[in-house]
């Protein structure tokens, strides 16, 4: 079950569960990756950045990683293996592989200016990890400060075959989808599965421009399964809809630093993990913050009484 | 009519109009102030950096300040002088002055790093304007990459009496509000007004920290200036009611590089400047985006019927 | 008189003079430019990175771009006309080549990252100041954090015909001039002139790379005058024996953001301007700084004694 | 034996050896480890930068950690540390410790602006691996693009009492030597140790202004030892001209990115490791680059007779 370029839907980012100790949760891992099931996510990926993947060490990166995959039983876990050098990267990679991974997602390093230091970045990390192991492109110029274009990326995926996903997160970032689908219409650019992160920011419009899917980890991905659902049918203004519903709170999740605090405590209040710690460095919610979040999710349940997201409005009200 | 630290409500961030040739639109000046006018703002502030300042050379910034000015005529306007070096700066600043500017705003330089450089930076900047000219401080670090902690904020405060305001742009932002407003409580620090830009993406919940109001460019001012009120006045639902109804649009705004395009885009579908023009460089809206933004517009309008915003449903749905 | 590609030798930066008032001192200006021709220099560039240019308003700038030009009489001046948006471009290159300017110097915004961004700045600089004025490429990564690789300079100039020289100034550079010498041999790059700067840090083998000559500011331009010459007779131990002896003050005038306080205490105490006066913001000397160039001047009088650069040793040893 | 801020001399950053194969050549390692010890060094830090330590894996590192400590045997051996987060800096800082390490070094991430968020970083890290591990600050903005005032330093010593020495790489940075100095002699500040880096492009000023030695991996550690000590013995012409004498190569090697390239090449040259292979991602030498060094080895050897440093003279002329 390797990652092709034909994935569609959504891979929620996971977080990475802490107890109150700094200790990686186990039990929560499993409950999460069930709950990620349940709701009909077509796979997921982990020790991604907002996976605090940085604050493991080698050993524990890799026993998240396979706990994660052997709970998920046939959905596809895709593992963040970004690291400060090849050697750690192609272990991580190797070992995922060897553990049931269905492919590796790699950041590009904050140093990266030129299109010729990028482009030779994703060769020798393949050549590293090894041609054979899917890949994604990490692209997240807000976070990480590598801007890639469009003409960048149609040169990574024509020089490494087992590149087959982009992670889409640059802002704004539209037109980028646009560009790309065009040219693997065109035929000058072999198609990849495109999955948009951002925080699902743009989701609603991402998906109408040719997005495969969402890959983020705002805490409530049922609502990102719907809306990459309900556009797919072509419901339109119902997609629109619950994704308006969401904003204010997608939105406050949104912010650079704290979104993580504010993603851990919403999914604690959900029931889907059993704390909201982190480790450090991190950034803490104050009790204002805290009742902004309760007063959205107040707001945010009156809004949304589908069926088809039980467990929001039951959290919503409690 | 000197600008103070008690002030409240909205200063639109104006843009500067332009013809499809690239001059500068005075008429739509006239019309834009009007607007402001109308719709209760309390001032105005023009030349800044969605004014495309940059675009304009010494003689033309000096020309559309004293327009927007000399129609303003009793509301006050706050001058954008940012300049690579004092001498532009005291300049413009001196020559806005004098045309009956309320004041000047001042950006920080993108290559200041330590709290230090940056207190020293506007040390220097009051030595070349004189101290006698009130200003506010920019604090955008989206934008400039400059980080102004709540600390340095509080120093520039303390070392500068002529700083009467903040426009705040932080993003997260929230805690530095509610941090500066309890100094402020405890007497540390010298009460300032408190403007939020960042495209009001978080007004919301700013109002409730602590600010003043808003000071950025959203297409619907009138909605800010709306949003202030209703917030001032306790109706805490509403207040967010109406934001919400706006979050789509206004997230689609806040594009970094394309925002002002869509502004100009919706400003001119709304008739409050002649022309979306703008000068090079700029971003242009493909076909795709200009019919998002319409499909946000008509979406709007089903959600927005208030009479306090006529303009706004006339436009969304014609 | 237009720049052209053809240029060699050495265009010393001019720094911009000013009294202790922080006054524009024309006489210096004028006693400079003298010294400049008298020492053999093939021409001049003013209003760069350390001429100041950014302390300056609009109508100062011109003017003391006119007063080199006027005094220069013959020896072509390049006028930096870089600006944070293309009207003060196109307005001090207009008026700078009609009071005689050889050609103007265009440096990149520190905001450009991508190839595409690169490209396309100067293509609309270009379509800003008119095709017909000769121009220079300023690749300074250090200073303007913009990275230039081989092929976007040639995607530069190959797209704009009047771009005829290129400041080079990257560190590691020595690859970089190969290359580009190497395009044109082959054919795939029209020639240009290659002027090194970076305060001529590597300028003894930047030379036997194919470079043209030396654009920069070094206290001594008379041995940056001698040190090329010699390189290209062919005389390489000469060329280093001369460059070595200068290498311990040159290093030292080589320091980020105090460069230009050494450069232009070194040019008083050598009389060739009256004052080492910057404006604001500016680095100064302390007294120990002082004191480590008055030593390094003494022992740099020890080994310099060739009759081609008096001025040299007659201020060392005064 | 373990570092305190007493430290004084050469502490040579010392290079990973790596075989054709990309191996960790601990033989190599062996015969480094004499040399250093022999040539009268201090001590020796390694997994820095330069030790191309991001280019191991967890288990590597700690491999080549160990090796060098026992075969340092008595000489004192600093571990770089630096890590993406604190889980990977704690177990190696822990592990050196336990098998004798004198003390670890720190490096700030290239994300920290503000002075709170610099001396929280260093809390942060202490927290983690223990208040009872000696380490030092890495301060080297070029490199990191994190500044820090001398306010931030002392501020940081005294937050930390483990903290026991600055690594020097602030360039410019003779101020910031003196400003220190001065805060220690004053009392306001406690004293440390400071040894300098960056390439030691400042060491002849460095160690007049009050630095306690270097520690960088110039590839004649040799002449750095001597340095320190005609500097520390009064003989200030003698210590510039023997730094003088290396400038030209030492220049050539403080090349970013490029640098550990001449630094492998000459130390291969002159028998101390027996390739100068790196791992990926690496800058490689040209055939020209390379005969520019054997050019300035040649002429070095013309220039640097001293019996204190007989291998470089050997290896010059060979």
């Amino acid at each position: 079950m390797l990652l092709d370029h034909t994935v569609k839907g959504v891979y929620p980012i996971a977080p990475t569960p802490f107890d109150g100790g700094g200790h990686i949760d186990f039990t929560s891992i499993d409950a999460m990756t069930d709950f990620y099931k349940q709701i009909g996510s077509t796979g997921m990926t982990v020790l991604g950045v907002m996976g605090e993947a940085p604050k493991l060490d080698g050993a524990e990166a890799l026993d998240v990683a396979k706990r994660f995959i052997a709970r998920a039983t046939g959905m596809p876990v895709i593992v963040g293996v970004s690291a400060p050098g090849f050697a750690a990267m192609s272990s991580l990679a190797k070992a995922s592989m060897d553990a049931g991974a269905a492919g590796v997602m790699i950041a590009p390093p904050n140093t990266l200016r030129t299109d010729d230091q990028i482009a030779g970045y994703y060769r020798q990390a393949v050549e590293a990890i090894g041609s054979d192991i899917p890949w994604v492109i990490q692209d997240y110029p807000l976070n990480f400060s590598v801007v890639m274009t469009p003409g960048v990326i149609r040169r990574i995926v024509t020089e490494n075959p087992s590149c087959v996903m982009l992670k889409h997160e640059d802002w704004p970032g539209l037109e980028k989808i646009s560009t790309l689908r065009t040219w693997e219409a065109e035929g000058s650019m072999r198609p990849i599965s495109i999955l948009c992160g951002n925080g699902g920011l743009f989701l609603d419009f991402e998906t109408e421009r040719g997005a495969s899917g969402a890959m983020t980890g705002y805490a409530f991905p049922d609502m990102l399964v719907d809306v990459v659902r309900l556009s797919a049918e072509g419901q339109r203004d119902s997609a629109h809809d619950l994704f308006d519903a969401h904003l204010p709170l997608l939105r406050y999740e949104q912010q650079p630093g704290l979104g993580l605090a504010v993603r851990k405590y919403v999914m604690a209040r959900r029931g889907i993990i059993a704390s909201d710690a982190q480790r450090a460095p991190r950034a803490r919610l104050t009790s204002a913050a805290k009742a902004e979040i309760d007063f959205l999710l107040a707001r945010l349940a009156r809004r949304d009484d589908r069926a088809t997201t039980p467990r929001l409005v039951q959290v919503a009200v409690d």
